[in-house]
């Protein structure tokens, strides 16, 4: 078993954020010597909008958890000249370079061909790499296109690492005082290959640490400026304190560390409390969490239940929360009422409001988070109702106007909000908005939310 | 108004898309002159994993209905030294430079003060800027920070170009016979920017096309080189025909050609239709439409309506219809029924046959999509029921398993799928899955669905 308190630890000696030079006197020439990692994501469906660059985000936040920032990403297409040239403009700068996609059986996939190129390695066939494409396709009953065999060879240098979900193996090459790892590019075959295999040979190595060897602070709702004039008054007092802040969608990271980790790490703890009483609501969590997995352990932790009522995000929040393995135990379900015949029929919201008051307003935001709870037989209803444009709206309130609804066991309220982005940006705001405020009123309802740094949730994450 | 065809065009000879040369010959030397179009995003947020590089995905979107594939994406840190050197390699080597991020008021905002510096550049301070951001500030009520005021610096030969939608404003630079694009970071910023200023400008300069000069085809349900087989007997008729070919996410597109667009575009329509009847349910769309696109086009020509329940996706299909403007019209709600409570309660589904059946079969299916259509007072109802894992499944159907279930006017069905993914991309599958069984199935009950040139919708679609 780890210490409990490791969940909460990074590196941030690795330079990860931003530090604020001014607090960490003294620090700089302790950190160990960081590896250069760099990512090259491949594939025209990139660059042509068709598809996100999962990858980098994925990969980002893995090394990140491991106390490394990434340093770069480059997208490229698969067209040969274009690797070849982003290849050795990588290869002359990073420690570790990682490379996604173009190992399959087609004549498009050369990623191998090119990049073995370019270090002068031949190609071999390994018959290994053949009996396990070979073994896939027995086990789906199909016979193997003579194409694929394209996959069995590999730079001669290289050695394989097993892909359990596909038919590309990845590589693994160790060159010129710098490794290089190429990895298949569909989500699924990559992602178990990167925890299973990538990131224990790294840690192996010492190029990723082995525990996170910061604490990290989440807070939501202040601004990075307001945050660091506050938490200045603490961090203050202590000589040789590390300091790195982070903001993003609403949110602003902030991370502490000391040189000398295992010894000041009660020191660390004891300060990270005193900024967490200094937060009060706006301190999310230590650690790593999302809004939805601390709104959802403050629920699994006290055995509460929630349903959720939709209109215009749709059911995007009920989707946050079944993002989260498990979540079946608290979240009990949503209705999506885009219509006002459903908020009618289906959550009892009463026809006179709706005409009197209109589907947007604080009392039908109310109705609804009343008649979801009813309805699903939970605890707590959160409802939402707005316009997330870009027609509709009225005066008194216009395209991104939004009522956040909550029933609770004790009483109900609502909260007015506008934005004024487009409908899919005002859709995520929505979403964390209605969180937040969610949390927020969990907590002032007294429940257990004792923020120890055991209670993390542990698995999927909503960012993934 | 545009000629109505005009929606499925595109700019092949640009060489979206992977030609397949054998198939266009004579065409290489009549290409006219592409731009190379690079990106740098900037933010460690976007390195460590925390936020997903959506300016990518736009600005190559966006680019892509301009007959433009964007060449490459650089993603780094705000860091001065990392921005200088990028910036160099890729004023080196692009015609079209974009920056994204680093134009705010903080000391790490220094994409500006950076690029400056390599192009020799003075950075002046301009009053109209100041005059926007004061105006901003006053429409908000809030009293202007001093910090503010570095936002009204520009390098001196760089014009202003304004932002509707902050305080920082895009900047457009003419120099050394490249275009360089700088942009404000966050999304809701940026984009209008993008839409209403920067392309004009690129397609008043030729840099982009005016519209499409492509048909795309859209096929969902067969493989690439399946798909190339059986085009092949209709393109090897025609001389001169480009063609290229895109798979993604389960789909494959097919971009077809003539160099002399204009006057051969009676002939490529010909083409077209001659694809679509080969390809019989598998044929998606002309154009860009995405499924939940096509399948919503279908129910809004026909004036039908529908509802979903959902139990391990949790939401994301009625996302993904409620994320297109408009789509209240056809789209009343859902239930996300994640217990089985909520599937008796709110769907109506019979306890008895949840008990005799288990949750995750195919009369449970069933009879969640005829229980929210009749719950939501609609047409159809689409409903999904699965293990999305990682824990819970029997032998018999063990994580991975879903059933899809179909209410219509005329019957109901189910279809059982089966995936080896993480809970994440399971989700994402069953979505597309459950869209194109729907999508078959409106076919199969020979509604109108003429699939016309101009029958595309506008507007969001929910790849944004």
């Amino acid at each position: 078993m780890l210490d409990p308190a490791v969940g909460i630890f990074g590196n941030l000696t690795h330079k990860s954020f931003k530090p604020r030079e001014a607090w960490s006197p003294g620090t700089k020439n302790q950190m160990p010597e960081v590896k250069k990692f760099m990512l090259i994501t491949l594939g025209e469906e990139l660059l042509l909008g068709l598809t996100a660059n999962g990858h980098l985000t994925y990969i980002g936040d893995q090394l990140r958890q491991r106390g490394i920032t990434l340093h770069s990403n480059y997208t490229i297409s698969d067209e040969g000249p274009d690797i070849e040239e982003q290849f050795r403009y990588c290869w002359d700068r990073a420690d570790v370079l990682i490379t996604t996609g173009g190992l399959g059986p087609t004549v498009d996939d050369r990623t191998k061909e090119e990049i073995a190129g370019v270090l002068g390695e031949k190609l071999v066939f390994d018959q290994s790499i053949l009996a396990n494409i070979e073994n896939r396709f027995r086990g789906i009953g199909k016979p193997m296109s003579e194409n694929n065999r394209k996959q069995a060879y590999r730079p001669e240098s290289a050695e394989v690492i097993e892909n359990a979900m596909g038919t590309a193996p990845g590589l693994w090459m160790s060159k010129d005082r710098k490794i290089l790892i190429m990895l298949p590019g569909p989500p699924n075959e990559l992602q178990p290959i990167f925890e299973n295999q990538i990131i224990p040979r790294l840690e192996k190595l010492g190029y990723v640490d082995e525990q996170e060897n910061y604490l990290q602070i989440k807070t939501i709702g202040i601004g990075e400026s307001a945050l660091e004039n506050q938490f200045q008054s603490i961090f203050q007092q202590h000589k040789n304190l590390s300091v790195a802040y982070c903001a993003h969608q609403g949110q602003v990271d902030c991370r502490i560390s000391f040189p000398d980790i295992d010894k000041n790490k009660s020191k660390l703890l004891e300060i990270a409390e005193s900024c967490k009483s200094l937060l009060g609501d706006d301190f999310l969590c230590f650690g790593h969490r999302s809004t939805v997995e601390v709104v959802s352990n403050i629920l699994g932790k006290n055995g509460l239940t929630i349903a959720t009522a939709e209109s215009c995000t749709g059911g995007l929040i009920a989707d946050a929360f079944t993002n989260l393995s498990g979540s079946s135990e608290y979240f009990y379900g949503g209705v999506v009422s885009y219509s006002d015949q459903s908020k009618i029929r289906v959550l009892g919201v009463p026809e006179k409001l709706i005409q009197e008051e209109s589907a947007v307003s604080s009392n039908v935001a109310i109705a609804m988070a009343q008649g979801v709870t009813e309805k699903m037989n939970t605890d707590y209803g959160l409802s939402v109702t707005g316009y997330a444009g870009p027609d509709g709206g009225t005066e008194k309130d216009p395209v991104g106007t939004v009522y956040i609804g909550i029933h609770t066991p004790s009483g109900t309220l609502s909260k007015r909000f506008s934005w004024k982005s487009g409908r899919l940006v005002t859709k995520k705001r929505v979403l964390h908005a209605a969180l937040d405020l969610l949390r927020r009123k969990l907590i002032a309802e007294k429940l257990n939310v004792v923020e120890t740094f055991e209670n993390r949730i542990e698995g999927a994450s909503s960012s993934r």
